[in-house]
């Protein structure tokens, strides 16, 4: 057996399929976001405005997550030293978690190290402690979800994106007297379209269904406190479990679930990826607080960050470019075309010193291969101008299709 | 359907088998490792002694390690805001994965959120990229990494613990065509036993198989730069994949993988865990930089820190305590039951400010519980007499088995 062949054919694949990834090197600067310094193999640097963070409105520089950090780390040092039941539950986790409950106004929550985890865990665990369950999944959930729906090797049915017509065909087709649980997005962040929420709780009730929300990319930046599309519907008090994230628009890393008591009590109490791993560092917890607190009060950096994406679109709608109907935050723009979205964001990058990563298969089916731009409160009428300007060049240059018809 | 009553239920029968966690809430004080502030639910607080933390040499409070984590908030903010992929790498992570590529004297190392992420999707993918593996798993593996084999789906075989007598019959046994991989861990961290890791790679060589060793409780501590045990046993080089944790001795957080290029690049390219997940902020990359970097060029650490364990189980043994045969730094004391293993915690921690979990089924076997303490360079002898004495008292009270006989 040649282990290094075998190895080099796996990695040949994704090169063959234009699928192998190279890491920009990337370094932000505190108080300067979007602003970066890119650093290429051969150590040679550039400034690059970064068009594809996820920090969506840049609480990652904001001082007081970064006051609370250094304070959690003066105070009580760097990691937490153990598992949560094996002396790493700090206050600050605690305090945490009560922040997080209070935020989606639900009797608990639970920390987990990442969004990732908080949906692998949670939904591999339900199947554990609610026996016979049926999960009902939308097709464009996100891997994490997938993930933990797969491991848990319960029953699944995946029903078509948004699609709660097909939703109610599977759920009414199921054995009425099964534990049901219907797992969705609220913001989903390839298309930027938004989940009918209220529709899915409508369904739920009428089957007797258990509701499971995504709301990563949507916490923080939706709802009169942040806490996500259900919050701005006025239906978060109907939903089961709240999933969210700490690493997106609260700019710091962690994920959660925010639920009863009782439900958040037996995700705690059986779930592996909870139970068996180093919780998050004191100062991750520290600044998601602050975060989570300063983004509560200020509404004024949502109505900014809305603005800013509504300014993008336009700006991108008026010169011809193909943006995609996103309802969200997210401003995709197809480029239909894997070698094209790959070339397009390599010369941004290395002629314009704009960085957006191309989005190819598997992330989005073949044929709609994008650009996905996430302009902040700190990206400027004037970034928004080169970037258009620097776009309208590279659609010219490469022959794609433009709104209406190809380009000449 | 009634959930609120099958969530109940799933509760209950973690509290009848004895299982139930209450978390202690814990805060460290910066400097003062391993003391700490426990704060009881109805408020009151007191001080007490960590003895069960994995921060196992004091890194968590090592200026060193803070300097780095303060500087790189001060420059990079908290956050890292994306996947790798997307704006997620920063030149903290690169720095960090080169450190440890270092360290292990490895071409290549890829980092994860943290161990359990890195075991699970590291073994997980493996079977993606080699297909028709075949894994064979020490009986006591931690469960992330039996997650990962068995999110994988492959042949798997579990071989008793450090039999390799049993791990030859089951190599012989397999298709000598098939890829196989050994996965183990070099020590176990509830007993404290070392694996034969030159005995496993004779073996590995014999049958052709590739080996797979989990370093998390070894790494910072063992070997001459703190590369772990297969250093320190001279066979490091022999190993194929090193995974080790940023979270224990180094005093941070994070996950790994250290081994040749191409099968790191393999890994990169197919692990979902860690593609689809936001990357770690780069205040803990650069802490986790420093700390590696300290660890290595300080030996002294290691020699106190295995000096401290064997002084504590000299001392317990004296006192007739039960402390089981662990080969390492960790020191276990059977209990032998599940109630008067919860009860003696309970009483060290609310009547001696003494800090130390109770281990029981089914992270041990039943008639094995046990405590489990981690006694660091920061434990004095003062507190090691304490703790001893504390002991003793409740050996007697509970009339538990000593050595050589039960007590009166």
């Amino acid at each position: 057996m040649n282990y290094q062949d075998a190895f080099r054919s796996a990695v040949d694949k994704v090169r063959q399929e234009g699928r192998y990834r190279v890491f920009a090197d990337l370094k932000r600067h505190r108080g300067q976001f979007p602003r970066a310094t890119w650093t290429q193999d051969d150590g040679s640097q550039g400034d690059v405005i970064v068009w594809c963070s996820n920090d969506y409105l840049g609480q990652g520089q904001n001082p007081v997550v970064l006051d609370a950090m250094h304070k959690a780390i003066e105070e009580a040092g760097a990691g937490s030293g153990g598992t949560r039941n094996i002396s790493g539950t700090t206050h600050y986790h605690v305090e945490l978690e009560a922040e997080l409950a209070d935020l989606h106004r639900k009797e608990a929550a639970l920390l987990f190290t990442s969004g990732y985890v908080s949906n692998e865990a949670s939904l591999s665990t339900l199947y554990k402690v609610l026996p016979g369950l049926i999960i009902f999944s939308d097709a464009l959930n996100h891997n994490s979800m997938i993930s933990g729906i797969r491991a848990g090797r319960g029953e699944r049915h995946v029903f078509r994106h948004n699609d709660l017509a097909h939703l109610e065909e599977l759920l009414a087709a199921a054995d009425p007297a099964a534990p049901k649980l219907i797992a969705f997005e609220s913001v989903y962040s390839m298309d930027g379209d938004i989940a009918d929420i209220a529709g899915t709780i409508a369904l739920a009730k009428q089957y007797g269904a258990l509701t499971y929300i995504d709301e990563v990319h949507a916490v923080g930046m939706y709802g009169p406190r942040g806490a996500g599309v259900a919050e701005r519907d006025g239906v978060m008090a109907q939903i089961d479990i709240i999933e969210g994230t700490l690493g997106k628009a609260f700019g710091v890393m962690g994920g959660y679930i925010a639920a009863d008591a009782i439900i958040v009590d037996a995700i705690r109490s059986y779930a592996d990826g909870f139970i068996f791993t180093t919780s998050i560092p004191p100062a991750l917890a520290a600044g998601a607080v602050a975060s989570i607190r300063y983004l509560k009060e200020h509404n004024e950096v949502r109505i900014a960050h809305q603005e800013r994406a509504a300014a993008l679109k336009a700006r991108m709608a008026k010169a011809g470019l193909p943006v995609m109907p996103s309802v969200s935050h997210i401003v995709p723009v197809e480029v239909g075309d894997p070698v094209h979205c790959k070339m397009i964001s390599d010369i941004l990058l290395s002629d314009y010193g704009i960085y957006v990563q191309p989005i190819n298969y598997p992330t989005v089916p073949r044929g709609t291969e994008r650009l996905r731009f996430t302009p902040s409160p700190a990206h400027t009428d004037d970034m928004m101008e080169d970037l258009v300007r620097a776009l309208e060049k590279l659609w010219t240059r490469c022959n794609i299709k433009r709104v209406g018809g190809y380009a000449a």
